[in-house]
Order: C-alpha cells, then structure tokens, then sequence
C-alpha cells in the first residue's frame, strides 16, 4: 500500500463505465482504486481477462472471484424456498445478487485495507441502495461512493475519458438495452420499453427462445430436499446445476419472461422485462410440493412470510436482522418439503402434473370419494355448526337492527 | 302449503341425486320440497326443462333463476378486484357460486315459507360448509339439512329409488368426473386424479383447448373502469360478456388450466384440477393495471388482504362481517384501476404487451433513463443513509459481540 | 403582495425560535414570510397576542385558526377508531397534529399566494418528515424548507438574533424540557431522560397529577356511537369535550403516564415519555366495547389494521393512499360500536367494570354456565375432530419419519 | 393391566367432578381409569393426598408430577418471548397449561398402555378443544372422551354418586366461582359476572390484594437474559421462581387484574375476569427490553407474529406446525433482548422507570439533542424527499382528477 494513500474497492464489470471509473476515481478523491469482479454467472468474459483490464486501467490490485455456487447456494436457494416473487412477478434477479457482490466487496476491502467501496450505479434506481445498505449492513465503518452520481461520470464524460486514456475497453458499441444478468435471470431495460404501451421486441430476450414456436413438450422430474432441488431426472445436481440446467430446458421453451410495472425502492415506478427460465420452473415445482407437504395453517402464513421476505430483499434489507429472522422461519418450514415433482415444460408453460412424496400430507383414504374412505362425515354437521357460529351471531344482529341481506325475490 | 306441513327447500340440479332427493327428503322427513334450480353459466338443459323435472319428480314448487348477470357482478367482480386466486392458483370456482345459489335458496325459503334449506353435497367437502355458513349467515333462523350426508342417500340407494319410481332421469350414465361448472370456471375431481401422481387426460378439459397445439396468437385489448372490464377491444360489455367472451378466447388457447393440491377447509388435502380461462386472464390484465395504477404501500397491503379475501371466500365466509369489511378496503384501492391492457393470448399464455391509463402513477419523466429526466439524484445519498441507519446500527453491535459477518476470504 | 417577491408560510408557534425564523428566513432568502400559528388545544397565549407577536417580528401577514374541534373530529376520533398505540404504548400526540397543522400550512399558503412552506423542526426528528411530507401529498407543487435544519438557525444564533432585533419575545427562558402538546397528549423530551436508566422526575408531567396519591376513585360511564363518544356520564359531549373531561377526570388520577424508548421514523431510537390521560382512558373504554361488539374474525384483522395504521401515522403518512384505505376499513368495522361503558378512574388506572349494548354480540344464553343454556354441546366433538384434523396428520407423518414428541417418563 | 380391559388415563384434579369421573367412566365404559395430576403451581392439596384419593375412587394407578418447573420454562417463558396477551389483555393462563397437562395425559398414556385420554371439560369452552386437539397432535392414535360432555355426568348426577359410593371428597361446599389457576395466572368465571355490566366484586380475587389501598411502591431490578428474567433485585433466579416472585410483590400491589368479554375458540363471546400479576409485570418489563434491543422493521414484524403465536395457542394449537415454526422466528429475535428493567410496582402499576442493556440499540450520541451529536441532519432532506414520493405522486394524480384535498379557507 503506498504509504498515507486511502484505498477504495470497486465493483468491476470490465466494461466501459466501471473501467473508465478506476482511473476516474483515483483523479477525483486521490484514492488508490482495488478492482473486484464477481462471477455470479453473467456469461461474458474469462474473469482472468476482467483481471488483467483493470489492471491496465490503473487498478493497483484486482480481485476476481467465482462465486457461482455461492451464489446459487445461499441467495438462490433461500429465493427459492421463499417462493421469492415480487409484486407476484418477479424473481429478484439483481435483488439477490447485489448482496452477494457486496459480501466480496467488503472481504476485498478488508483484505486491501480500503476505507471505502465505490459501484457504477446511478442514483435513481433500486441498486445503489442495495449495494449501499448491504455495504453498511455487513461493515458499517466502510463508506461508500457511486461516480456516476457523485462524481459526475456521465455516459458522455466515460467514452472521452476512455479515448483520451487509450483505455483498453470498446467505446462504439451501443447496446441500446440496460441489462444486468446472472444464474437466476436477466433484467432489461431500454428506451423504447420506457414506453408502457410498446411489447417487448424479440432481440430483447436472450435466455430463453419465443414461446411461440416451441420444439417438443420435454418432461423433467425434479427432485427436492427440504425445500432445495437436489436431483434432475434421476441425476444428482448441486444448486447451480440445477438452476442452470433448468435455464436451459425451460429457456429452450420460452417459460420465464416477466414484463411489468414495478415498484421502485426510491418511490417511483418503472417498466422492467426479465427472463428467468429457471428460476421460474424451480418456483413452480417447488410451490406445488410445498401444497403436498405443508400443513394448512404454515402454508398460509409462509405465504405473508414469503411476501414480505420478497419485499425486503427488493428492498435492499437482506443483511437485515428482520430478513434473517424470516430466514429462520422460512427454513423451519422446509423440514418436509422433499419429494419428486413431474413437470411438463413447454411454449412457455411450465406445468406440473405429478408429486410424490414421503412427506405428503394428502391422504388418499381421508380424500378419495370411492367407498370405503376413513373420512367419518358424522363430524361435520358438528363442525359447521360451530365453525359458522360467529358470522351467525353477528347477521342475528344484523337482522334485530333491521339490516339482514335484502334477499328480495328472484324467480323466473 | 299444505297444513302443517314443514317446506324444505333443496338446491335442485336437475341431476340424478337431488332428482331422487325430493322424493327421499320428502319419505324421510314428511316435508314438503321445493326445487330451487340457479343459472349460473353451468350451461347443460334449459331452467324450464329442469323446472318441469322436478315437478315431475314430486316438487310441490319449482324456483329456477336465470342469476348469470347477478353471479358475474356480484360474485364474480369481487373476485377480480381481489385477484382472488386460493394458494396462489385457484379462482375460487365454486367457492364464489355457493353463496350466490345460497341467497336464492333463502330467497325462495322466505318466499314459499320454508323452514329448512337442502343441499347435495357430501359431509367431506368444502360446499357442505359453504351453503350451510351462507344460508345462517343470511338466515340465523334456517335449519339445514344435507340428505347424502344425513339421511344416507348414497350413490346406490339414488339409483334405486330412481328406478323404483320411475323418475324422469337418466340413472345408467356413468360420468368419471365429478363437475361443479359455472362461468367463472369449472371443477374437475375424479378417481384417478386422486393418484397425485397421474397427469389429467385430455377428456378431463371442456372450457379449453389444449394449449399445446394452439391457433393463430389473439390480441385483445382489455378496458378497465374501477377494477372492471367494460370494454374488449373498444366494444362495451357488461362483467358477464366480458367473462364469456375471454372465456371463448382464452379457452381456445387452452389458457387458465389449474392442477393443484389443495387444503380443504375441512381439514384434508385433495387433488383439484380447474379450467378457468376467462378468470385466469381477467385476473392477469388487472393485476398489471393495479401496479400500473395503485401506489406501492397501498399495493402491498392490498396483496394481504387479497390473500386474506381469498382464504375468507374459500372457507365459507363469503356473508361474514370481515368479508364485508374487506370488500370496502378493496373498493376504495380500485377508484383509479382504470385504463386499457393490451394481451396476447397464445398457447396456455395470456401475456400483457401494453398498458395505458389516464390514471397511471408511472411518470415516464422520473423514470426514463434518457438525459433530462426530472428525478433528482441527489437526494438518493440521503435516502440511503437514513434508510439503512436501523440495520446499520444493528450490524454495529453484531460486531460488538463479535457477531460481525464472517466476510472470511474469497478471491481466485 | 410586494411585486415579484416570493412569499413563504411559516408555522409559527409563538416561542422564540419561530419568532426570529420570520426575520431569519426573510434575510435569508429573500421571501415575505406569513405566520401562521394553530391551536390544537397547546393551551398558552392568545391566538391574538400570538398573531400581532409574528407582525411585530416582521411577518407580512399572520392566519390564526383555532382547530381544536377539527383535530378532534378528525385527527383525534380516527385514532381512537384505530386504538392507536404506537408500539403498543403510544397515543400518537404529536403524529396526529401535524397533518392538521400541515393542512393549514396549505390552506393559508393557497390563500396567501405563498410557493413554500417552513417548519420549525429540526433534522433529526419525526416532524420534519410529518410536515413535509403531509404537504408534499396535499400540495405537491409546494417547497418547503426548515430554518433550523437547512438554513443554520441554532438556538445561539435565534438568542443573538433576537437580541439584536430587540423581538418582543422573552430569551432567556431555559426551559430544560422540549414539549409539544396538544389536545390529544403531551410529549417530553429533555437532557436527563437521554440516560435511559433516569427516571422521570415530577415535574416532567403537567397534564396529569401524581398517581401514588391520588384523590378518591372516580366512576364514569361513557357513551359510544359508532366508535366515538358522545355522552359522559349521560351528558351529550362533542368529541373535543370528551376529549378535555377526560382529560382531566384521568389526568387527576394520573392515568395516561407512558415513558418508553420508540423506534424514529429516522431510523434512531429515541427515550420519549408522554401524557395522554384522555386518550389512554377513551382507548381502553373503545377496545372494550369492540370486544363485546365485533364479531372474533373481523376483530383478530382489525388488530393488525390497527397495528399498521399506527405505524403509517407516526411514520408520516397521514394522508398517503394507504392511510385512506385502511380508514375506509375501520369505518365499516364501528358500524355497531356503540353502547355504554362503565369505567373506574383510580391511581392510574383505567379500569373497564361494566359494558352494555343494544348491539352485543354477546349472547348470555350462549355464553352461561347455568341449566337451560342454549349452547348444543354436541356440536363440540365434530368441530374438534375437525378442527384438529390438520395437525393430527401434521403429527402422524413426524410419527412417521421418528420425529413424534418425545413425552418421555415424568411421574413423581 | 387386567387382561382384555382398555385402559383410560383421566386428567384429575382431585375435586368431586373427576373424583367421581373415575367411577363414572369405568361404570359407562367398562374401561379401568387411570387418575393423572399434574401441578402447575395451582395451590391446594398435596400431591399425594390427591394420588391416594384417586386409589381411593377407584383408579388402578395414579400418576401425579410436579411440573412447576417444566411449565414455566416451555410454556410460560415462550408466552412471555411472546409478549403474549390474546386480544391484548389475556395472558393465556389456562391457555397454556392444557397442552402441558395434556404432555402428562400422553405420557402416563404411554406408561400405562392406555387408549383414551379423559378430560373432565363441558362442551362449550375452550379447554376441550385443547386438552382433544393438544393430545391428537402429540399422539394421533388416540382417543379422548370427556365425561361431562359425553357421558352426560352432570353436576347433580356427580353429587349423587359421589354420597351414593361415600366417596372422600366433600360434595357440599358449593364455591360460586369456577376458577382455573397455575404459576402464570387465576381464571375465574362465575354467575354474576355473566351480567356484563356487574364489576368483579372483591372476593373474585386470591392472587392479587386491592390496588385501591396498596402498600408503599416496590421498585425491582429484572435482568433479563435472551428474553427470560435470570435474576431479581441481583439475586439469580430459574424462570419459576421469577413468576413467583413477581406474583408474590405484583400481586401485592394489585397489579395484572384483567376484566374482559373475549371471544372462546367455540364461537362465543364471554367474560372472563382473570389474575396474573407475575405475568403482567414481567411482560410489561419484557416489551420494554425489546423496545431497546429489537431493530425497528423485527419489532414490527414481531408484533404480527406475537398476534398470531397468542391466537394460536388460545386456539389450541400449541403443538400445531406454525405455531412451531413462529417459535423459531419469535426466538432468533430474542438474541440480544438481555439488560436490566427497572420497575416501579404499585398501586395496580408496573411502571418500567429504568433500562440498560450492552445490546442496546439506543446510541446517545445518535439520539441526543445536545450540541456535538452525531446524526448528520443533511441526509435528511434527500431521504424526505425519496421517502414521500410515492404518496406525492399519488396526489399529483388526485388533483389532475380534480380530487386533490379541499383545503378550504379557515383563519380566525
């Protein structure tokens, strides 16, 4: 470390904005800039090219990390058990990873003795608080910056700087798509989408194909451990094969393409379009064995739990002590959440159509409506009777005041 | 009437079992029956035909109400402003119809002074619950009686007091399935989909087609006035147009199959498999128009009392105070779910492509990532501080106690 | 209006900070400052001497209203609607005061031609946001800005600057308590009560004498209507006079006394102790009238509705969407809150001793242990068997897998 | 075991009801009875003078336990980590003591090769549902019979029998209270508090002297360690000798005397007036704890859950699955809830005067309003700003549809 000089992480991403930020950083705050990038399987380049870039760019140290199984280990799979859905659509994408990438930001910082952790968000979207409050959630001594919203690294200010710096980094491409994408799913946004009234162009999709012309229905067995799958067709999977090889299958049928409206963090909202084949497939499985295998009361309340767990991770709170409270509960609920789901993926439809499991709570002899089941009907006039006693009582109110149901009259 | 007789009115289907059943209540218990016979959607014989059967079959009265108009308003509008679907899946088929043939069965109990209200079901099911709660929760005064469950009218004894009595009724058709259909959707229990292993077969279906082998994509464009359709694709139409008409569209994608395990209110786990097309992308466009039209805090809250309104309807409690009091929450959340969703129905798929309201909280200024937008992002450091302060404070004394994430080390 | 000259409406309390504010923010930025001063039962000086002190100090005009009996009509009636104890313990004093002094703000700000609004809060408390964002979601063209927060106004600087101006305002006054009081309660903040372990001492309290000696026990009987009092003792009171009898029948008997450690909007918590005699005696007499006239269901929803409309209040969104629907709830839910209840006002202590109305749910016949009740006893084992049904399988399958309740040996 | 003969253990208090139960059920059901007694800290007899007078009725074995201990560590301690007060003022006294009686019935069951379980409950309260509904989920295989219910063991007829067989057991004494007390609390229900209007006379009390002429206030030092109370006054203490401690100086101040209608799990309402003064104070001092130590968003949620866990076990579902999976949630919260609570105890008030925890989350520094605090007031603009947005925009929309806020004129 050169002697006296402060030092700050930076989440890297190869590309123009976060390259150019490294020798942009260190002109503006004297800082000497550690690059950290991490592989939570967006694709794209080897991370040992990543590496060497910001290096070239004047990083003094870089640090990369594959962190991958992690990733699908401990911020997907509690997506999953928590039927992680926001607003009933979308599945946290960049919700969850962002926490993932401030855990190697801040194990970077303490490795390189940084003060402070910079990232390439604006300041108008759900990130930077989510970097942000992760940062301080794990090391509330570390301060945290954004060039591009405090120190005036606009788009336009990048490709000069580049240029001028010779930076080893592509200025002329354009992609007219803002995308962010990992193991669990893609997020886009673009100008022309900002419009709510325009569909979703094909070029906007990239991990799943068009629904519309399927090839043939593929059926999948997938089977699940408390609550995690565990094996696909037979085959022993770790959580990263699983979801990976679900984002093949599922994408190869067009399932998981999300496009809403949705609430921001900071108040506004905003039109997003994502793609999450199998994040969306592994959902559905896993929601259907939860029906088998959790008994009626936990369901319904982990249904409030799995809500307001999907708000707080959207909400940039998973290092908060609420969310890892949930954590303990939601985990509670998955003892007997193990068992094989039969699913039929196609034309963008993933549809179970068979459970089974050791743990099922159905009983065929209570259920079944053949002769001879153990159900003993003799209960339930009793039951009725005072199962319905309140409402009862209060529409006998109802009447003594004069305000019973006008039933009137009605025949033909 | 009669002198001293008793009258009991009995929820008439036209079918073999309530057919014998105003025989059997009769011998059984010396009332009088009158037949009540609801329309609502089920399709099947015409009201005046099963009117004239059960006259013929012993009825002192026939009632038959043609209540399509009143279902799709009353029972089914609800519904949608509530994006009513049970464990996340199910649009409350039945759920929604009992109460409405409820109403009819007091109406016509106050009108032919009846004492006691019969139904068909069986003392194992859900609809048992939901005629009889309905019926007290209308009529504290009304006895309820269930001749399957309490006076032994079994499948077999049916057949052969039919036979016996040469009813006007088919007794040798042998439907596998057992059908509860209204223009919400329809209800599919049967033998071998008790095996939560076997897949429905094609004949289960009626409402859809099946969505692997789909037409031609449709785009209809839906209007909304305060949480109602109005208007498809620019022609006014009343709720149950609306219905009927997505229902035709969005069956002959084969969109709205349902295939679950569901807890019962009595206390069991069953296998339901429902078709609800109109239903399923009724509920789809309105979602999407709320998160276009309703603030966040106000949405999310919504989403609870839409679960609970769910779980509510579900189990009986259509007439109960608490029902009534979320009506009124939801009623005021739709004063502004107004405006038109455009959807793609295609293959099992009712996909939202478009959106647009005068009503809209979405401020394409604020958003849009365009230069010269109007969200101020200067206020966004400050946000961020104060709204990370309580996790941050909590991580500080994580790290006092020496609890602090383990952040360990992690690079390649 | 002096041409061209922005205007700005101030609230104005009277005291010495707001007084110099009207100079300060003058000098400052340039604007004609208009006081504005509200009385929501504060007690104090006369609106009058009130509004010729804020001309004397240089406001160009002054708007004076007395809102008592709007604040307890519509500020105060709906807290009570909601039981509204933030965090369980309090009554919201100063939460419900400032939307209504807000809406005068707007009100006088409209009526003046004034594009901003002041506040004389400081940076770290709850009003801050309760001011701005109550105008913000009334007026949301309007600015507002906060002398002591944003533009340096520190109580050395109000001191020297009222010194040098020779204000007609007293400065030397070292009041060692921060008060804000009103009609519905009084708020306490001082130096010593920052050390959590410090108690109160007595002359922290004004509204309320001394519990551990208190006069001789005082009986009252309060009539409801729909959830708001409207007679004492079998004398017709408005809503503010019930409010003020209370005030002080309870307040002698040193009731109401609250002192806790409350979770700030901003993130902080903080060491607050409260006097709200009237409302902590009206509270517990509606929570119990509730109880004997709101049916089990609605009454379990509405505590939690109760719940989140006291945290939507403190946290500033009185008039937020969500406010407004969960208004709309609690509303239908008083519908029969009406009755009498008989109260024991003694030594801190508001005890419930009697409860009558026409619109109970309370059924004695029902309810009595002696013979001749009308309870069919025999319902009781059905609706067990029932009732219990999810769970008894729930075990049966721990059974199952090893996991039953271990009940072990245990006999003396 | 006498060969052939089915055992039935009986839940036996040693009164005339379950003395002559004994007998009864043997003579109805030809079954042998064994007599269980479990001490809860109810008072009265001696163990073995119960066990020896069940011998003497009749029973083949008696099983008694001293269970002080066991109870208030897993059942009172969980109530109090709960803050658990049913409709927010029933501290579940007997709520929680059926399951652990009924853990004794499964036990001796077991031990004895029993196949019924007999409790001596009427048909109209709760305490069947919990004694049934707690033993099926511990023990699904067996069944349970109440005498009084089922058996149609009246009062009159027990009378008789008990002077018919002599047996040991006074049969005139005529008390006109049906009470029901352990360690946490006294229930007590009779006749003349039937008349909702009646106020609880002073012989309804044992556990608690007349806080209208208290002794001199009691201050006392909690420590709490993870939600439980570890020592009184400095003197270390197990959680039996907390409550008892607390009942003995609480009591004495007459202090947790609750009079209430509430609504029974049976669908009625009635009143019941109950003492718990140990429980009452030390939830009192327990929610304060957790107002220091809980992080605002887990308070929040705590309290939901806390509702839900209180519903629960007052609805007999102690050992239900969520009501397990709430008590994970409810003890990862109590972590840091360790510190010292100082009360005043007097006159009917525990009065919390002090607190101190090293796992406060109040910082002074943060908090106070002397000069060279550390919250940094310039954050709180932008956070005003984001903060109120959503509801800024929602009334931007509000006077686009000419429905913005009527502010009106108002000034004096």
């Amino acid at each position: 470390m050169t002697q006296g000089k402060d030092r700050v992480v930076l989440a890297y991403s190869g590309g123009l904005d976060t390259s150019v930020a490294i020798g942009w950083i260190g002109e503006q705050t004297g800082m000497e800039v550690i690059a950290v990038a991490v592989d939570v399987g967006q694709g794209g380049e080897d991370l040992q090219v990543i590496r060497q870039r910001a290096l070239d760019c004047g990083a003094v140290e870089a640090y990369v990390a594959d962190a991958k199984e992690e990733f699908a280990a401990d911020f997907c799979m509690p997506a999953l058990k928590a039927n992680a859905l926001y607003q009933g659509a979308y599945p946290l994408v960049s919700a969850i990873s962002r926490p993932l990438i401030s855990k190697h930001l801040v194990r970077a910082a303490r490795q390189f003795g940084a003060t402070t952790v910079a990232h390439g968000c604006t300041g108008k979207g759900n990130d930077q608080v989510r970097f942000e409050v992760s940062i301080t959630s794990m090391a509330p001594d570390l301060k945290t910056i954004a060039p591009v919203r405090d120190l005036a690294l606009t788009r336009d200010v990048a490709i000069d700087y580049a240029n001028r710096h010779h930076l080893p980094i592509e200025t002329t491409k354009n992609n007219p798509f803002s995308i962010d994408q990992n193991v669990w799913g893609r997020a886009i946004e673009t100008g022309f989408l900002e419009d709510l009234w325009n569909a979703p162009t094909k070029d906007v999709y990239n991990y799943t194909d068009d629904p519309t012309y399927p090839p043939l229905p593929d059926e999948v067995v997938l089977t699940f451990e408390k609550g995690v799958p565990v094996a696909i067709d037979g085959r022993p999977v770790t959580p990263l094969q699983a979801i990976q090889e679900m984002n093949r299958r599922a994408g190869a049928q067009g399932i998981g393409r999300i496009d809403i409206v949705e609430d921001r963090l900071v108040g506004i909202k905003s039109r997003e379009v994502y793609e999450a084949p199998g994040a969306v497939a592994l959902i559905a499985a896993h929601q259907e064995l939860e029906r088998v295998t959790i008994e009626r009361e936990l369901a319904r309340f982990k249904r409030r739990v799995d809500e307001r767990w999907g708000e707080l991770v959207y909400d940039a709170q998973w290092f908060s002590p609420l969310k890892k409270s949930l954590d303990t509960f939601i985990e509670s609920t998955q003892e007997y959440v193990s068992g094989e789901i039969r699913m039929s993926l196609h034309g963008g439809r993933a549809t179970v159509t068979g459970r089974r499991s050791d743990a099922s709570l159905y009983d065929f002899n209570l259920a079944t409506y053949e002769t001879g089941d153990s159900f003993d009907q003799s209960h339930s006039r009793g039951f009725i009777e005072i199962y319905g006693m309140t409402s009862k009582l209060a529409t006998a109110r109802d009447v003594r005041f004069g305000k019973g149901l006008e039933v009137g009259e009605g025949a033909l």
